[in-house]
Order: structure tokens, then C-alpha cells, then sequence
């Protein structure tokens, strides 16, 4: 057994994985406890000795397994997952910009490509994804168009329409339902029509998101419901029964093969001249 | 081959339809850069150049349908839909009046018209429609009855019920649920037994809402269903079934047949006075 | 024919009911009219005139239509509901008090009764009623145990939990979800502990909404699914399985029963040592 | 008939139930009059005294349970429930603090567990809770992660985001869509670029959220779905088919063996020979 075999035996061994589930626990606490000044005034240093130990570990992990299995640790979209939040640390301007230290937490995202279960909803989610694409097409072209059109109609009086950036932000707030009425009395003050366009964004924009999230669940509901008949109702079912049939219509074959055997035969016993 | 024939392969041919996809998409930027005041500052000119050479492409394209499809062309709900769009933006007064001017970027929803999938998705959009016609006038119907008692409620003494626009307005607002609780307690200073009315229609409101949502859901669920179970499960397999039973029961009588013909023969050969 | 059938055939005919819904929608016209100080200043006592007089045409009709069915008249809800309308408006103190005047509108309620398409929609929301009510008995429950924790807990120095019936309708917001952040912030600025409550609350109001959500969705769903699937699918094919299965039985015993009779010929019609 | 028996028998007699049913409301009945000062002035004894006699009948009838039941009254999760309830109003600061005196409302949901309509309620609430676990915890991370990402990114200017603790609030408050763009148009006046985590992070919890709520939706028709189609249409089919399947081919097995002893006889019955 190679060096290679004994680092993929080690990587996809149980015991191992657990380890560095506990230390993505571990650093995903350091980092929240770093949010805090108090505890960063008094442990500061210690956490980010933790922290850097874990990157260190995670690192090193990463290293072993794209060792191991080589080219086809990249086949993995959840191994891809690991390398990007993994490697997004390791950036040397990573601890000086507050954006990409803010980043560090995603690792505590590791869990999900850890845990089984999690895993099992991720991959859920991202399938209902597709079936939405269209769709999801639609609201960003309705949310332009809508943007354009609000930015045109109330740009110069409302400042919640000053250009089109905002304007966008503001429909997607009415999109949610989320406090629409107050911008529309707002916008209503200087312009007593407005109630017309945001009556017409409210319904195609809600009418939309319904159709979206209908989409959402029509395509959940389509895997539960095939997953549930399928198996169980139609196919065995089928199956068992083209075989009975199959198996019934060759037993009366061959009933029909013996009477005609006894058909022959009997004629056969009898004087020539009574077989028409 | 006639002048006609090859301007409708011109128009229908891919390329020339991928070409048209691209004015509408540089309009839709267009547009979407003219509300920036800045913008039209430095580059006003040419923008309203490139919105001009679009609408005139469109102009010239929509004639071309027409002129190859000839009545044809009006068949389709969705060459209607770029008609009117089109007809719209040329209309005289078209640049002088904001809202007018504002409805130009509707020209970016023939994208819809043009991508295969957006018009599918469109199309279930549509076709959810009239299953709640009826739940749409009901709750038209709730909206204004609901606006005339509030208003003779509490017109008098709260602005927000001042008069029927207005009622119908709040009304639809409650009816989201978007800051129903604040309008609550307003009026509830005034009138303190209003609660009464806000969780009643509230709770009818929401209810009917709640059953147009259903509604839309259900009918795309049908569809769903129906596609999904129709073809693969009870059809083919009635038929299979059908014909199988069928085939038995064609084989059986066959079997029948025989024995008779055996039968007759058998006593046929027999002395007469034995057959009972 | 008697005078009674006479009366019946007048109100069962669908050109009154048409002419009853015109009065309606004209008499809903004008409560709607009624609700604005400046048209009733002009023409307030056309307005009246047009009221009372809808008011006599739906008294004389209803009278009518309860001597032209007798005591049938009371078995449908649908006509209760029209009676109960009508008599509130016929109490002699309904144009003093503002409550009874504003219930005047729910006449055009009965627009409802009138037009079939809006009589299924309404049966199939009352349909949807009995399979809630444990649930909305669940969410009573909640409400008012919810109520006497919060009075309890935040009563003293929080307003929006002053006193029981303020603190039922503030739950009630927060199961909405409208605001509900706001009212936890200020109630957190006197108890820092409260999130425990709202987020508890939150939880398990909104788990119990959505399943009474969901209730009211399978409920729909149930009588679609069975609509759909019991006459296309079940029902028949059971049935026509079951006959070609019977047919199919039938006519093998009629197979063995000749074989039989065959048999018994042919070993009558041999030696008798034979048979064993 | 031992005493324990006897006791059993009292337990479990359907009038001690609805007397214990009595008990609870009329102590649910006084809590909530507690919680008015006026009411407690005027009859603060009187309901202090029934509280504590409904305490007394709650301890004496689980004593009571407990001792006719034994050890299998801790089966049930339904007793347990019991159990705990009373057992807290029955702690010896049970009256001191705010707290626990708050709790002893939660008597009140005591209802629950002798109401059998509400007991299948919350049984079927109970039985969605497992296939939500993987997803509640996805949530839970995610509002960690959240949570550390804003506060690093958000905390040093902007109070909603001060503390990991307040961060976690005020994105449960944006999951819930409750005043989101408030939150947000605040956060971008001291960071302008913060739409992108708030999309994000709108995007990604309300899609969480939204599975979340399909996952229930699922498991719940699931259930109905099964209950609708399984006992109906699959199982008894099946069985009845399988029968039918089984009984015709043992009909035409018998078909055949009887053909066969034709076969032998007449071929008995004539010239060896003859027989090929």
C-alpha cells in the first residue's frame, strides 16, 4: 500500500471527519466570539491563534485530500465548495480587508458538506433551482422594466425613484409587500395617480413571485410525489401485472396447443368422412 | 418564388431574430441610461439617436411580419402584444408626455415574446388566469363593500378613510397584511370597538386571499399532475390493460370455439342417444 | 294554475333575476356614491329616493319569493343569507344608528347569491371551513394563553401589553408578522430578555398558522386530487377490471363446464373399466 | 376489585374527565381576570382562592393518574405534558417570580390534552417536526453565519448590527421580510454597498425559509395523499388483482389438467398406434 492510499484511507476515514467537524465548530465559535470587543480586549490572542490553527488544519486537510484522490477530488461540486471558501482565506490580503475577513465565517458553511443530512437539503434546494430559471428571468426583466418606467414617472419629485439603482431597491421592497403602502402614500403626495403603477407592479409583481414559488413547489412536490407513486404504485404494478397477463395468455395457449392435439387426435379416431 | 415569400423567410429566419433580440436589448440599456440625468448630459444625443434607429427597426420589422404573414399575423395574441407596444411608442405625442414616454420601455417585454422559454413561462402564467376570474370579482367585490362600511365607519373622524379611493386603497393595504396594525390602532383612538371590523376583514380578506393563492396553485398543479400522471401512468396502462383482457378474452373464446367443434365432433361420433 | 305558481314562475325566471341584479349593482352604486359629502350635498335626495326604493323592490321580492316556495324557502342557506340582509335593513332604528347604516352595503353582498360562478367560489371557501376549525381553536387557545403570559410578563411598563384584550390584538400583529420586530425592540428596551418570548411566539404562531394554511390547502387540494383522479382513474378502471376479470372467470368455467360434458361423453363413450 | 382499580376506573371515567376539562377553563377563566388590576382589587381573594383549588384538583388528579397507571403513565408523551405543567405551578417560588407565575397559564393548554379533536392537531403538527430538522438547523446556521458576517461588516456603525446577539434579531426580523428595507436604507447611509449582502441574504434565508415551509406543506400531503390513495386506489387493487390474477390462472391450470386427462383417455381409447 502506497504513501497516496494510506493519505485516502486516513482523509475518508470516519474518525477523521469528525475531527474536522469539530474544529469547524470550534473556529465557527472563535469567530463569533471575535465579534465581540470585550472578549477579543481579553482573549484576543488566543482566539486568533485558534483561528489561524484552524485555517492551518483545514488547509492542511485540503492539501491531503486533493493528494489522495487526485484529479477527481475537482468532480465534486461540494469539494469545489471546500476549495473556494478554503482558499478565500489563505489570500494574503484576507485579514486586512473587513470584507474578506468577514468571509472567514463561510468556513463554519463547511458543516453542510461535512454532515449527511445537510448535504441531502443542499442538494434539494440546488435541484429546485433550474425550474426556476425562467422564471426568476422574468422578475429581474419585470424589475427593470418596472425600474425605468418609476425612475421616468416619479424620478424628479420622489427620492425613493432618483435613479434607477434605488428605483430597482424600491420594487423589490414592494415586491416583498414590505411597508409598499408607505412609499406609495409617500409618492401619492406629489403625484394622485401613482396608486395606478404600484396597484399594477403589486399584482403582476406578487401574481410572479406566486408563479415563482408555485414553480418552487411543483418541482419539490413533483420528486416527493414521483419518489411516492412511482415506486410503489405504477411500476410494480405493471410490471406484475404484464407478467400475469403474459403468464395467463400463454397458459391458455397452451390449453389452445392440447385441444387441438386432442382435436387432431380425436378426428384422427374417427371415420375420414365426418372432419368437414 | 414572390417578394412576399422571401420577406417571410427573411422574418422568420433565426438570425434575423436573434438580430432583432439585440436592438431590443441595446434599447432596453438605452432606456435604462436615460433616466440618469448625468448620463444624458454627456450623451444625450446619441442615446436618443440609438432610441430612435431602434424604434425604427421595430417599425420596419413589425410592417414586415405583417406584410408576410398578412391576416395571419393578427391571429397571435403575441404579435398583438408587439403591435400595440410598437403602435404606442409612434404615436405622435409619444415623446411629449412623461407617462407616454415612460411606456416606451415596455419595447424590452417583447424580449418575452422573442425567448421560446419566457413565453412558456408567460403562457402558465396566463392560463392560471382564468381559474380566478371568479375569486378575482369576489374579492373586487369584498374591497368595495368593504371600502363603503369603512368609510361610513370611520370617514368622518379617520384620514386614512376619508373617502371610498382612499378606504379601497387602505383596504388593499390591510389585505397584504402590510402595516394593518398601525392602521388598527390610528382609527382605534377614535373608534376604540374598530378592531372589531379590522379582524374581520382581516380575517375574510386574508381568507379569500389565501383561496385565489390556492386557486393558482391548484390549477398549476393540475397541469402539473395531469402531465405528469396522464401519460405515463393511467393511459397507456388502461389501454394495455384493455387490450391484454382483451386478448385473454379473444383467446378463451377461441379455446371455447375449439371445444365446441371438439365437442360436436366427439358426439357426433358417438351413438345419438347419449347426448343428454 | 293557482296564483302561488304564477309567483313562482315570476321569480324563477332568469330575466327578474337579472333585473334584481341590475337593482343591486345600482343600489351598491349608490351607497358607494352616498359615501361622499359633496355628491350627497347635490344630489342626496335622489340618492335616498334610488335607496328606498331598491330597498322596496328587495322587500317585495324576498316576500315574494317566500309565498312562492313556502316553508323550502328557509331550507337554503343561500336564502337565509338574503333574508337576514334584507331584515336588518327593514329594523326601524337602521338609518339612525351608523353601524346599521353602514351594514346597509352588504346588500350587494347578495350579488354573491345571484350569480352562480360566485356561489361555487363561496361553497367552496365555506367547504374549506369544518377542516380548520380545531386548528382555529388551537389558535384561540394560543392567543389567549399567549395573552396572559405576556399581560403578565410586560404588562406593568409596556402599553402595547396594558391589558388583555390591547395584548390578544398585539399577538395577533405579531402572527401576521407585521411589526412584530418593532413591538419586540421597545418591549426589549424594559425587559432585555423578551426575544425569548417573541421568538418562541413566532415560532410556534407561525407553525400553527402554516399548518392552518396548509389544512386549508389539502382540503382544496383533497377535492381537486379526487375530482381529477377518482372518475379518470380509480372508479372506472376497477370497475372495468373487475367485469373483464369476471367476464374472464366466467368464460373459463364455461370452458371447463364444456370440457366437462366432452369429458364425461368421451368416457362414457368408452370401455367403463377405463375411468379411474 | 383492589383500590387501585378503583381509583383507575374514577380516572378514567369520562364525566371526571369533563369535570377536569371544567376545572381548566374556569382556571384559565381567572388567570386571565388576574391579569386586570381592577378586577384583582375588587376580587383578588376570590380568584387567588379558585386558583389555588384548581391547583389543588390538578395535583390530586395526576397523584391520582399516576397511582391507578404506575410506571405506564410515563409512557405516554400526553402525561408527561401533564406532568410538567402542574409540576411548576407546584415549585415553592412558583408565586414569587414573574416568571414562573406567568407560566401558570400554560395549565390552560392542559385543554390540548384531553380534547381529542386538539390532541390529533397537535399530533400531526408534532409528527411534521422531523422533516424539518435537517432544515431548521440549515436556518440556524445560516443566521450564524449571518450574523458573524454582519456584525464583522456592519457592527463598528450601525446598532442593529452591534452585537452578534442583536445581529441574529435583526435577521430573523429580515427572514420574516418584516421591515427589511428599513434596516437596510439605514445600514446604507454609513455602508452604500450593503444592498448586496441584504439581497443576498434575502435571496438565500427567504429561499431557505421557503423550503422550509414546502417541506412541511410536503410531509403534511404526504400523509393526506397517502391516506387519500393508498387504502383506495393501490393496496386493495393489488390484492384484488392478484387474486383475480391468481384465480384465473388457477382456473385455466385446472382447464388444462382436465384437458390433459381427456387427452389421456381418448388417447386411451384408441389403437396405440395411433398416438405419435
Amino acid at each position: 500500500m502506497g504513501f497516496r492510499s494510506r493519505v485516502r484511507a486516513i482523509v475518508d476515514n470516519e474518525s477523521f471527519q469528525q475531527a474536522i467537524i469539530a474544529v469547524i465548530v470550534v473556529n465557527a465559535v472563535v469567530l463569533g466570539l471575535q465579534t465581540s470587543d470585550s472578549v477579543v480586549g481579553r482573549f484576543g490572542g488566543l482566539l486568533d491563534l485558534i483561528d489561524q490553527t484552524a485555517l492551518a488544519v483545514f488547509t492542511v486537510e485540503l492539501a491531503a485530500r486533493i493528494y489522495a484522490h487526485g484529479a477527481r477530488f475537482f468532480r465534486s461540486s461540494w469539494n469545489w465548495f471546500d476549495f473556494v471558501i478554503v482558499g478565500v482565506s489563505l489570500l494574503p490580503f484576507g485579514q486586512s480587508m473587513a470584507v474578506l475577513r468577514s468571509l472567514r465565517i463561510l468556513r463554519a458553511l463547511r458543516l453542510v458538506s461535512m454532515v449527511p443530512s445537510m448535504r441531502r437539503v443542499i442538494s434539494a434546494l440546488v435541484n429546485a433551482v433550474p425550474g426556476i430559471v425562467a422564471l426568476a428571468g422574468l422578475l429581474s426583466l419585470l424589475l427593470y422594466v418596472g425600474g425605468v418606467m418609476a425612475t421616468t414617472l416619479f424620478g424628479e419629485r420622489s427620492p425613493a425613484f432618483g435613479d434607477l439603482g434605488t428605483t430597482v431597491l424600491t420594487l423589490v421592497q414592494i415586491t416583498t409587500g414590505d411597508g409598499w403602502s408607505d412609499v406609495m402614500r409617500e409618492v401619492m403626495t406629489e403625484y394622485p395617480l401613482a396608486w395606478i403603477f404600484f396597484l399594477c407592479y403589486l399584482l403582476v409583481g406578487t401574481f410572479t413571485m406566486l408563479n415563482l414559488f408555485i414553480a418552487v413547489v411543483c418541482s419539490a412536490m413533483e420528486s416527493e410525489v414521483s419518489e411516492l407513486t412511482r415506486p410503489q404504485v405504477p411500476a410494480p404494478r405493471a410490471e406484475s401485472d404484464a407478467v400475469t397477463s403474459a403468464a395467463l395468455l400463454e397458459e391458455i395457449r397452451a390449453v389452445r396447443a392440447e385441444i387441438r392435439t386432442l382435436q387432431s387426435e380425436t378426428s384422427a379416431g374417427e371415420p375420414a368422412g365426418r372432419a368437414q
